[in-house]
C-alpha cells in the first residue's frame, strides 16, 4: 500500500488506543482483500453472526495488547 | 463513537479488572455491530452454545492479560 | 456480579495458579451465561467433544499466562 | 484435584520445557473431562484430524510461552 | 528454504512493521504449502470468506505483536 | 520422546528463528500423533485447505513470539 495510515502507536487515551486496535484489525483484513465492495458485503455477513463478531472482537483484543503496551498502559495521567 | 467509555485501565481489584476485560470484549463486538437489537438476538444465540461461550471466554482472557499487566497484577495491596 | 470471587492473582504454588486459571476461564463463561442449569447442560456437551475440550484448554492456557506472570512464575521457592 | 502434578515451571532444558507445556495442555483438558475412558476415545478422534492436531499444537505453543518465560528462555547454559 | 527473506525485525515505521507482520503471516503459510499455484487458488477462497479474512487478520495481529516489541513500539521518533 | 531435538531457542538470524518456530509447531503435532504415515496423510489435507493453512500459520506465529523474545529480537547485529 502506498498511503500512510499508521504513523504511531501512541494515543492520548485508552479509548483512542482501543479504536486504533480496531483500525489495525480492519487493515489486517484489507491487506488480504483490498476490494471495498467485497469487504462491505462480507462485513454485513459477519456483523450478523455471533461467531463472526466474537472472532472480530478477539483480533481487536490482540491488537489492543500491542497498542496498550506501546502506551505503557496509559498509566501516567 | 462519541461517548467516553474507557478512561483508564486501572482498577482497584483484580475482580474489577476482570469485569473491565468483559467490557472491553463487548465493546470490541459493539464497534462492529452497533445495533443493540441485533446484538441482543445474537447474544442469546451464543450464550446457549458451548462453542460460543468458550470463544467469548477466550476474548475475555486476552483482554484480562492487558488489564492485569496495566495494573501490575495488583501485586501491591 | 455482587459476590467477591477474585481477591488476588497470587497463589502459593504453580498448581494452585493453574487451578485459578481454570476458575478464571469458567467465570468468563459465567458472566455471559449466568444460568447454572444451562451451563451444566452445555458443559456436558463440550466435555464430550474433542474440539470443545481443546478450546477450553486454550482459554485455561491464556489465563495461566496471566496468573504465572503475576506470580513471577513462582521462581522463588 | 488432590494429587500434586505441578511443582515448578523450571526445567533443565528447552525440550523438557516443551514437554511440560504438553503436560499443561493435557491437564487443561483433564480438569474439564476427568474420565480417562472418555479422554482416550476423544484423543483418538482429534489425533486423526488435521484441525484437531493443529488446535492441540496451538495450546502447546501458548503454554510453551509461559514455561519459556519462566525459565528465562534457558539463555544461560 | 534457501532464499533469505528475513534479515531483521527492525523497521523504520509502525506501518512498515505491520507490513512485515503480513509477510511473516504469509511465510508461515508458504512453509506448509510451497506450491504457488495452490496458494493462489486458496487465497482467492479465503479472501472472499468473512471467517477466512478474520482468521488471517488474527495471524497478522499476533505477528505484529512480535514486530512491535522488537522495535520497542517505535516510541522514539 | 527419547531423541533430543531442542537444545536451545537461540538462533543466529530471525529467519532461522522463524524456521525453529515451524519446527516447534510440527513437534507440537507430533507429540499428539507420533505415527508418521498418519501425519503425512493429514498434512496433505490441511496443506490444501485455506482454513488449515491459516491455522498452521497462527501456531507458527505464536511459537515465533517465544523464539523472538528468547533471542531479544536479534536486535544486536
Amino acid at each position: 500500500m502506498t498511503d500512510i495510515w499508521l504513523k504511531s502507536l501512541l494515543t492520548r487515551t485508552p479509548q483512542e488506543g482501543f479504536e486504533l486496535a480496531i483500525t489495525l484489525s480492519r487493515r489486517g483484513v484489507k491487506y488480504t482483500q483490498p476490494d471495498a465492495a467485497v469487504l462491505q458485503e462480507l462485513r454485513s455477513e459477519y456483523a450478523n453472526s455471533a461467531e463472526g463478531l466474537t472472532a472480530a472482537s478477539q483480533v481487536v483484543a490482540i491488537n489492543f495488547q500491542t497498542v496498550a503496551a506501546a502506551n505503557d498502559y496509559w498509566r501516567k495521567p
